[in-house]
């Protein structure tokens, strides 16, 4: 039987994650995420998969597994649940209740079906497996799938090999080595942090470091961290505690996930240690500790609105210390550098990973990858998740360390790799790209789109009102020219309105249509604007007589 | 006699350097640069200082002193020229080669005066002395101010202590101690590496990694640099020599500075191990190395180009080694990665100061800082150069190792301040700013017009057109609406309509006046984006009776 699989994100980038395994007669989704989108990416909030692919398989019976609950894992399974209302989405517990609240704010429900730790679940051609393993969001799994009882893939995105978490999942290394006895035919892994040596360090290695942090501290602390992580909240609550301090709460997200953790036995606390925001300022500042989002300095979220004072009436002052236990995604320095510049200004300081060892990823670095090869020896290895960069050197590093160059196959977006009796046979291309959300309107908008958007923004507009009833009529008191986004002294309008009229009556024998007035008139504008002021504005020629719209 | 000290920038920020040492009669301009847009300030290209303040001043006789030929300390001089022709640049023969092409390519002269190492130079009140100091640029000068025989000020902008360079200038360590047995009043410095511990590495400490590189390539090379680093270059052509490969040189500004650096015997290597692009085709991929331009990814320079496959003939080949000598200026990390994804997909890799030792940086860490207050003593600190964070970490360090808090004068652009009698005794607000250039229409864009640059992009444009003679007669025929920039469905155009000849039939009692229909159009189009898109659009309405424009 023929055995394919396909990505329509998360191979090439980071983030986005989609990946679909398929026989003739089914299909799984592994993951449906978004990508959040980069500073010059203006007007838009979130990038997801472009789904056309999918309406080419609709007649298979499709699921769709979730290996954890990041948003670049579960953030747009909303839009395809939209698309596709008759998807079953198979997950843990602990992910469904974080997916089930995004589904209740879409308002969209879903058949849904619960995996266990190690117990399989069949699904046609498929039998799947889900391993539970260490990353830093409770419930995170590699799934195992045997398909049609020929091929065996491991997928395995987001893990790191921690065997010493706080409250998360040791990694289940016994079990990983008996799954490696019996042949692997393709493990799909993870490479987000595949150019780091060593192994990434276990999370217990942060509880020294924030310890540090309240050690020193003389006045409030704020903290943040990805709101997800609530096993690096443990030790912020066991480490308030420890220094008597109290903790107050800031923003949904975090509140949002504190909850599913302490309901699923993942985070405890003594109640009494929580307090609000009004009865926390009644407290001396070295009694005080805010955990709050914002760790990637986004613009609405409370640190950010924090250090610019516009938080409620809480104010940076003299002594504070804003925490970020986390690491800087790329792109978002300028917005961290502005939160710092604005706690600095007012008084107080920033801790950062620069400064104390307060942060450990949760990916893979090269020795966990390594391991992870060497105990499941795959026929065939396919780095995923991660730019073109990381993908390129996780294949390098399997190749220095024994596999054959063409048993690790290198796959982006848009491919879909094809095996038959276990063995690869062809690489092909499947349509995929990314659509932008615009979530004030619902819009999606394409690359293109967006990329006429920043155009609009760079050259601005120009209205041009033709008024005329004829074109033999036209004249200086009916043409209207209006610009939109940018201004020109007003004598260079007069002379492009002379040059529209001249060449109107100059053309008047052949330009009788309004389709030739709007044509020269476009020509006329361009020219005008490239010339002068090397600019090439947005165009828009309205007819009164004639009627546009 | 009363002195001040003032910033137009450079002071809460990395770039833009600014300052002005003033006297009743007399004022020194140090420095004149520019500052980089980040990806989301879109359609400009570069910042400039707001010159208000000199308009305030320009009745003093003012002369402007340059440090180094660096761009955040140089790009603005043609823009103050151009409004202050009066103004007479001072600065070393290294600068001035650079400094003048630019001025050449502005097609702008000066009154230009040479200033020689360690030699005084009187102007007025003052009397400068120029001390070359280490840097990653040759001809880096700190200033001595001798101000009115009553105040001494050192002025050190970019500076590291380096008693090992390559081809630059050690640091002369000598000079300033001399300089410290006589008492400083007041010490600028450079904040930007602050952050750092332990010295800053010397230039030498390279030299191992690029062999290194050199010694694993078994393709092409592709080196790249900040193009003003020749000292760096010196390393690569000793190195290619070394393991004979040819060098073949390309981006325009590269050749400028190596053409000065040549020229004031910074640089020197054989001739003939310079090829051109087409000759060097014909050598082995391991005797290649190409010398370019882009360390930051800029979208046109010769490194990116290449890696998109557009430069030329040159296509980007399996064995190629990409390598980037140089730090990431944050916000130019995704230009960075596009690059390294368009190598790996292409077969090539990329070495960063991530792999291997290839670059050091030319500012001072935490210990030279306080080397430097160590020699100097200096009865005040300003920190200067550095986001508002680096400024706070310097006073931090400086009151750590025993100043006073109040002698460490924490001072931002837009800030000026004055001493008497060789005290500080008060800090006041001047005007200051940022200028946005677009360098194709030569349009200087305040922070307000590229914030409604943006908005347009966002939000689009609606223009509504009235050709109606009269208010009372407005009706379906007359009213045309346009969107740009973004569309609706046809239907929601008709209803906005209608609400607009309703309004305009309802309110005809009181709204005869043109005035009185565009601000009620205004409302309700502003009204109905906002309720059903939540979308605020630039709005402009356009009356064909009563004649717009």
């Amino acid at each position: 039987m023929k055995i394919s699989v396909s990505s329509l994100g998360g191979a090439g980038e980071i983030g986005m994650n989609m990946y679909i395994y398929e026989t003739d007669r089914y299909a799984v989704i592994v993951d449906c995420g978004v990508k959040f989108t980069k500073s010059d990416e203006i007007g838009v909030d979130l990038i997801i998969p472009d789904f056309s692919y999918i309406e080419t398989i609709k007649h298979k019976k499709i699921m769709l597994i979730i290996t954890h609950a990041h948003e670049d894992h579960i953030g747009a399974v909303p839009y395809l649940i939209k698309e596709y209302p008759d998807i079953a989405v198979v997950c843990g517990r602990y992910s469904w209740d974080i997916i089930n609240k995004k589904l209740n704010e879409h308002d969209i429900s879903v058949s849904q079906i619960y995996i266990d730790d190690f117990k399989p679940f069949e699904w046609g051609d498929f039998e799947i497996t889900a391993y539970p393993v260490s990353h830093s969001i409770h419930g995170t799994y590699a799934v195992l799938l045997k398909i049609a009882e020929e091929f065996k893939a491991v997928h395995i995105s987001d893990y790191k090999i921690d065997y010493s978490p706080v409250t998360c999942t040791p990694f289940p290394l016994k079990e990983f080595i008996e799954l490696g006895k019996d042949s692997v035919d393709l493990l799909m892994a993870d490479s987000t942090n595949i150019i780091k040596s060593g192994f990434t360090k276990g999370e217990h290695q942060v509880i020294k470091g924030i310890d540090e942090v309240f050690k020193q501290a003389f006045g409030r602390i704020f903290f943040t961290t990805f709101a997800s992580n609530t096993e690096r909240l443990q030790t912020v609550f066991n480490t308030a505690e420890k220094y008597g301090r109290k903790v107050a709460l800031e923003g949904s997200s975090l509140i949002k996930h504190i909850d599913t953790a302490k309901k699923h036995g993942k985070l405890s606390f003594n109640d009494d240690i929580l307090i609000s925001r009004k009865q926390i300022e009644k407290l001396d500042d070295n009694k005080i500790c805010f955990i709050a989002t914002g760790s990637q300095g986004e613009g609405a979220s409370v640190i950010t609105k924090v250090a610019e004072n516009d938080y409620s009436d809480i104010k940076v002052r003299k002594g504070d210390t804003f925490v970020f236990s986390s690491r800087i995604i790329p792109g978002n320095e300028h917005r961290i550098i502005y939160i710092m510049n604005n706690v600095y200004e007012k008084g107080g300081s920033v801790i950062t990973t620069d400064d104390l060892p307060i942060h450990v990823s949760g990916h893979a670095a090269k020795e966990d990858a390594l391991l992870l090869l060497n105990i499941l020896k795959p026929k065939y290895l396919v780095p995923i998740h991660g730019e073109v960069q990381h993908l390129a050197k996780h294949k390098q590093l399997a190749v220095k360390y024994g596999m054959l160059d063409k048993k690790v196959i290198f796959f982006l977006a848009g491919n879909k790799i094809i095996f038959e009796n276990g063995r690869f046979i062809e690489k092909q291309d499947i349509t995929a790209g990314k659509r932008y959300v615009d979530l004030n309107t619902e819009e999606f908008l394409t690359p293109d789109e967006l990329k006429n958007r920043k155009k609009l923004a760079i050259n601005g507009a120009v209205v041009v009102v033709n008024s005329a009833e004829n074109v033999e009529n036209i004249n200086e008191n009916n043409i209207i020219i209006q610009l939109i986004g940018f201004s020109i002294e007003k004598e260079y309008i007069n002379i492009l309105k002379q040059s529209i009229i001249e060449y109107s009556q100059k053309e008047t024998g052949g330009i009788h249509q309004k389709e030739n007035f709007n044509e020269f008139t476009e020509q006329t504008v361009k020219r005008f604007f490239k010339k002068r002021f090397n600019k090439r504005p947005h165009i828009n020629i309205i007819n009164i007589h004639n009627g546009a719209l």
